[in-house]
């Protein structure tokens, strides 16, 4: 199984979680736009596979994002574009006229088998927005981003938020589906 | 001249502005994730060349969106998620909190040339972000922006806005360019 990335931190916990090998391919494939994180990892496995010559293995990518409620769903698969203009404390002011602060933290496995079927599994974390950043660990959203299994963020979570994060529980859905296959 | 649009009253715009025959392939082109509509254009453009098996013409595409100066420009090209998950009414909520309410709607149209080579012409009209949605005319962000040229908001301002929109702009330049050629 080829993983599309170019984090070496993130294969291994993949990986751990799916107790397969993984070989890492760091392509740049343009991201399509979409809100649903699920549709961006797909088309970014399809083109990875294309990219990698259609190899006889099965070729795995991943996508993630925050999916504001107050804002359907907003900006989900396009997070990191959102923060990479405005940063977290941006993202608290466009917050800021909005009552309700729940979210989903979202991520989308997709993978695509060497006869060019796609299966997606899809993991989800409810919880909320924080009134202030707080926490020094994780990246993105972290700072923001309260599991509704913890008061804590993810950033102040650490590495405990790894034990049951959207990232987490898309891979445990599918361990799941390669243990029956 | 090839331009990639689904939409009619567009090419005709467009073709009145070029002074050229333009013939429209209306192509399904998943659009690359960015917040620069020059970027996204280029893409597009690119995408659609070979969608059409490499033409020996000029393949035109544009893409537009509105850039908010106190979000450093976004959501620029991710414009249309944004108002499909909120409307104009969640983006005026978003914005409430910011004292700043500058903005540019931003156009850029690329043209990829028979032997690969693209040029893009950017149109900019600056502008603010109204208090509150007017008019009935015009889709997408037009209730919201008012050009610095009018006191009215795009929607207000009917067919009056594409006698110097933002994409008015963007293909004037490119006529220049098709005249200099």
């Amino acid at each position: 199984m080829v993983f599309v990335t170019g984090n070496e931190h993130k294969r291994r916990e993949v990986r751990e979680i799916l107790g397969v090998e993984l070989e890492a391919a760091d392509l740049d494939i343009p991201e399509v736009q979409g809100i649903d994180p699920a549709e961006v990892a797909a088309a970014k496995a399809l083109a990875a596979r294309e990219a990698l010559g259609f190899p006889e293995a099965y070729v795995l990518a991943e996508d993630s994002g925050v999916m504001v409620e107050a804002w359907n769903g907003f900006p989900g698969a396009l997070t990191k574009w959102l923060l990479g203009s405005v940063g977290v404390e941006g993202l608290l002011g466009m917050l800021s006229g909005f009552e309700d602060r729940s979210a989903r933290a979202v991520c989308v496995a997709a993978v695509v088998a060497p006869d060019g079927s796609v299966e997606t599994f899809r993991g989800e974390v409810p919880g909320e927005i924080s009134p202030e950043a707080r926490g020094e660990g994780g990246f993105g959203y972290d700072p923001v981003f309260v599991p509704e299994w913890s008061a804590r963020t993810y950033a102040e979570l650490g590495e405990e938020k790894n034990k049951d994060s959207h990232r987490a529980r898309a891979f445990r859905a599918m361990r799941g589906w390669l243990e029956e296959a």
